[in-house]
């Protein structure tokens, strides 16, 4: 095949600090047609319940991304050498209005589904999974979920509401999203409002793996066992950055201590690699409360080594 | 009148860092009965179109209004001497619902008018002015208005949306709340959508003073005129921080350059004493970019200053 | 038994941002008086040696706990379903004089221990565990201490003055307000001023647990040893911040490298489950080297921990 | 003439926080052919003497930027009604080595002088306003300059180096870039390497107005003498953002106190209209040290004002 | 005379960024003797009423201060042409001590008065003020003063205490330091904890100009007053940052709304230009709120300006 | 022998937040000459190609160095018993030119490495360890290498340039400055420009930990194997700060997920204990990106740690 597949730009042509801050450096595109894998963002965080701030998560996950290279040293993937992405830009969300914008999100993915092309999204709050998982259902079926989460985020209602940032898996599962079977939860803790919030995804016949269980330990076995009972079926990778301990991720909304290691968080997604990854996204980056940048940088980091899982990636 | 009046916590009987964080370290009270004024928050940034935030700007306020003593040593007001004051804390805004947090604020605001009780509001992005402008105008019929702002507020939509923090004051001229007639709006610049933005509210009656007439100046000849031409009725001080210039109040969601200064902020508040104030706010502050804390104080301070401009304050 | 026992105002009555900011959005109460537990501040900072900045602890510590929901959902413990729980506010301390601000601390616990009420509280440089054990001592006899520290706190002096933060255990073991025998100091590392610093307390009759003795390992089976060694009787957690990493919590004034981690603070709080926890303090949070505010959220989290682990807390 | 005009992305099709960051969220170009105007960054500060960062500046500005709305509501200026702008990207310097980024700026701007373009510059330091001036005076001849700062940037040598933040000016009129008598210096003050150093730009003809000439008073005035004096003839606005003071513009690497006022730096832009711009830039800007974004808020303001007095925009 | 002045170490030598942070790049020395002039550091802020954090006064303002070059650009003062300044360190208080720190801060001033080497001091927070002038009394008797600062500082008591940083003023007066017929307070406003607060000092004889007796006027008339009515005679100037608007510094423990520009503190210091200047402090910069550093810059530029208004300084 | 030898400024003679900030507050000294071992700074950072900064490394690492004291509680080094030490300042780098930085850093490493002392270095960027060991190799051939870092820096150009913070160990091996044979880099890691940027080193005989080899390990085994490899023979430690994961070290200009913990380098440090060290360096510490100045108290104490394994160091 002779396309030419599009490169970041390199840090010997323009200094790191130069140029558009896009995802990686990498050309933007207008739609998703075409590509293999896209780079999105989601703007929103009026489904956030605490601090704010998540709105500008894509902006400066973009703008950190500029000291990312294109090989990854510890896997050696190299996705830019088989497969085609861009930056697509943002979902342009109703910042006045939830219920609207989840409309418009879905149907920003649903356009993005219907040319195959894998998503890799730039939160906003969690609430952006809801419509992401919908238009990709709709091509895929139910859909297996990877989840890293301080919390479980399977509320039936957030005040009185049945979308936020802490509802987004229990409306997946009763649309029937989800394939709960084929779901696991990485990293629950902290404090509920119900003793028993931890319970529900597993009657449901999902996998939840609190953190105390992976205390101390590397993820890797665990994550061995969730490729064997996953097995073949499209899945899906969402990663709340709260998820990680507020040491590694200061600069989050709703911070849990005692959390999940960066290198856990590598761990997770590197040991999505075989499994038929069709998207994921890296939630709840609040920038405001990310005054070193490192939050983001360890974002579009996690990003990056979501492309470098995808069915079809280059290994050097 | 034997009635014990409150006073703020001094700072000689627990240190100013020290208690619980009220404003001005008054004594709290669950509702506005019995009072003469109260200080209440409306936690709400979700009408916000830039930088999200000010959700926390009642709790920072209050907790920087901890340096604040009683006695206004420029104009001798001693309100603690002849009024009632209490905060009255939150009203429990629906963050994920914009329109529901208006019914929400008017409903509160509704059981304040009801008491004759004049609230004094923390906010909030500029979107809560409206709910409690429509409390108000139930008891007190069309209502004037001292705006300060960067901004206008009176765009028809905004994304489409009639509700939103650009747009209170269109609603609220259309709804007949507002007097057009005994409305000033001062401080307004900036970019803005349409060349003739700064057009509709002169051409509904009211008076606009852009910034550059008042840069260099006193507005205390500003303020003569306003209570010549304002004449008895009810009148409500709007204040947005953002009226005053980035250099006093950086921590704001849509700061515009070459704004009013600080001094003049005071000179509009106090040039309200002689109007028969009902109420007055102070929104936008939006405490992730205010790192020092200081425009939570200057605030807080602001706050102070239209308590001292109200009817029935003791000079000494 | 039918008395009504307080809980924390919720998230879905008021947003988490909104509402008076105690410690845990619990209601305040004047006095210990009818209270199984209270929390209480100690806004104290002339006591410290390098930073200062702790006297904002309490206020801080307060408005980030506004996340913490009822439920601990790794130990099941649901602490509001037992106990009568508040927040009893801040000692009254004089700023200006450390020795007064000593004498102060103690009359106020006095009163507390006078009620049994157990005392959890929120700091305030490390200075301030002398006069509060000095109260309960005089209520329960010599104490049982759970210390966690970067540094052992048992200078004879500093500056040739008897009182200040590094200096309180010396005083309390001299006095006998701590049983020797039962005391364990974790996480003791960094620089000395001599040499034979770490010995004192051993020569004492207690365990010092220097941090090198912790790195890489579960604390779980050191708190068995400690519950073992300790037996009955009462004994009270004294938890400075610095006892953790810096990069755990950076918001400190003294803070050393190479420290415990959050999940190591954690294990050692909740193995004090089944001793006879009298109170327990949590202190030298400097909330103005905590730019996020993840290190108040820390403490909140560690205070509401001990709570968990009172005597005659439910379970579910 | 029927050919389309650029417009930025208007906050009613994309939120204010989303969308490339852009400046002014306008369209990109890869080159100046075919506008009238552009927007460049060069993302240089190895040229700087005291704190680095402004390479970050066109980043920055950029991101700040997206808060701008299209018409300047003071002087009714439309400049994208009549004229074709972009966003071209960053000069691709060497960060490693300074004559050779000088020597890449100047080839640089010699492609865009080629076209006609006027560029709009984002530094940087202020090092690359000699590059940029021996690129325009090739087409242009000596060019007048209204140069706002603190520092009369006419040292001989720093360090021994005839290129550095501090030197370009005097490089520039020895040079013959520079019509000295078409040339003035708003701003100057602060200490001094010795005691003559605001002579030498007079002594070559050149207006000198310290700081201390423009305190409490409207710069509107000078303009007016500084129009009748330039008369005819190719003008540059050299603006470094240090020019103003602290208070209104923290975010800079050698801040110097008793500066101009941000509406004294809107004035003097302003009061360029009539003049022949054929370019400005804002440098100086270093957002390690503008906590807020405020001041790159503030430069992407100017930048625009900038923009506002070109020949040739419309007015409304 | 032939003796070897001390020069700060030039910019051309060692970058700004580099060498040890002394004042101004100064040589240090042990002692006032032989010196006419000494910077000197009193890292105190237990005599703070509200944030803390000046006891970093010193050593920022130091680093801050590299920027400055020798000469006085608008005075043309060249203070290091005729006089011996260096940098003598900081006095060792006592920081769990205020009553101690006081004693020792007095005895280090006595060694310095003793020598006639005119001090001028980095605080720290006001209380220093106190044994600064007992020691200069003792030498020069009743001293006229200069007193810049938002607040009167003359309460006879905080929290029952004598010596604190809001009464050093009334002290000084009732033990005869000062002379109050030559002292002009000026700044003084907001909030106070008795409507006559002012007054106490009127009532000495002392001169005081409330702040709004201020706004938007140049200071230098009433500074040719001060020196009319000052005539001959020791002058000291304390100068409290927060006699500055919280825009111009921000870093500062209780800071006033609506205080004097920089320029204003400015023509302070010059107009004191020709009285017999003894020394002269600048106090309560708190670093942990000055978070670009600007304030302690601001600082170090007053500082530097009291140097060059000090008797037999040379002009250029 | 009787030479009285430096001690660090003690906390109890003068307050830690006191004093002028030399390294660990020891005296300085003019040069080199009797000094067994030295700290000096190297204030540059205009050879780092992302952030910048670390220019001020050197002046903030002495400032949060206050806090050190003289005895190391874990290994129980006293490295002031046997060592005279001393701080002898920055060197006075030319910031605008990278290439006569680096001859000027020679020529003053060349006189301390005629002396013998032992330099222990503050950065400044990793350029600098290349002229470091050029000086050292001129005394002690070719020298063994305990590298600690995110990069290999190994690069052979950047941007076309042989000397900038990426290359330094390609040119010091290609120089025969070190002995690849005894060369280990420990901690690699990220995203790379080419697959195979870590063989290169191992090509030449050196060996290579990443960073993977190292989670949930201790290094004290690893260690072990390089003191046995390395034998007799003069090594340097070369410890870039950006070894460490970016949650203990956020203050750095290169950040990389997933690095070495705090821990893992105090034990390579301790680990080099026995090994002829002849000097070492702490480089990329960036002030402006460490905003509680945590990142430099980490990098004081690095520092100290490697004075402590210095040969000749006693113990207690």
């Amino acid at each position: 095949m002779t396309r030419e597949l599009n490169q970041p730009l390199g840090g010997n042509v323009m200094p790191r600090f130069g140029g558009f801050a896009t995802m990686m450096r990498l050309p933007t595109a207008a739609k998703a047609e075409g590509l293999d894998a896209c780079f999105v963002g989601v703007p929103l965080d009026i489904g956030a319940s605490n601090r704010s701030g998540a709105r500008f998560g894509p902006r400066q996950i973009r703008a950190e991304s500029s000291l990312l290279r294109p090989y990854n040293m510890a896997t050696r993937a190299a996705p830019f050498d088989s497969l085609q992405v861009a930056d697509i830009g943002d979902v342009p969300i109703n910042t006045f209005n939830l219920a609207d914008s989840v409309r418009r999100i879905e149907a920003f993915y649903d356009a993005i589904a219907a040319t195959r092309c894998k998503p890799l999204t730039m939160g906003g709050d969690h609430t952006i999974v809801l419509p992401i998982l919908r238009a990709l259902a709709k091509q895929h079926g139910p859909i297996g979920i990877v989840h890293v989460d301080a919390h479980a985020d399977i509320n039936d209602t957030m005040f009185g509401e049945k979308i936020a940032h802490g509802t987004p898996f229990r409306r997946a599962i009763e649309e029937g999203l989800i394939n709960p079977k084929r779901m696991t939860q990485i990293g629950l803790r902290g404090t509920g409002y119900i003793a028993e919030e931890f319970d529900w995804t597993r009657s449901q016949g999902a996998r939840v793996v609190p953190v105390e269980e992976c205390w101390y330990k590397s993820l890797a076995p665990l994550m061995s066992e969730v490729r064997a009972s996953f097995g073949a079926g499209p899945v899906y990778i969402s990663f709340d950055i709260d998820g990680l301990d507020p040491s590694c991720a200061p600069g989050t909304g709703t911070p849990e201590i005692g959390g999940l290691t960066t290198i856990q968080g590598l761990e997770i997604i590197r040991g999505c690699r075989g499994l038929d990854v069709i998207g994921g996204d890296l939630v709840e980056v609040a920038p405001p409360y990310d005054v070193s940048g490192n939050t983001s940088l360890l974002a579009a980091n996690l990003l990056f080594e979501m492309l470098c899982v995808l069915p079809g990636v280059s290994y050097r």
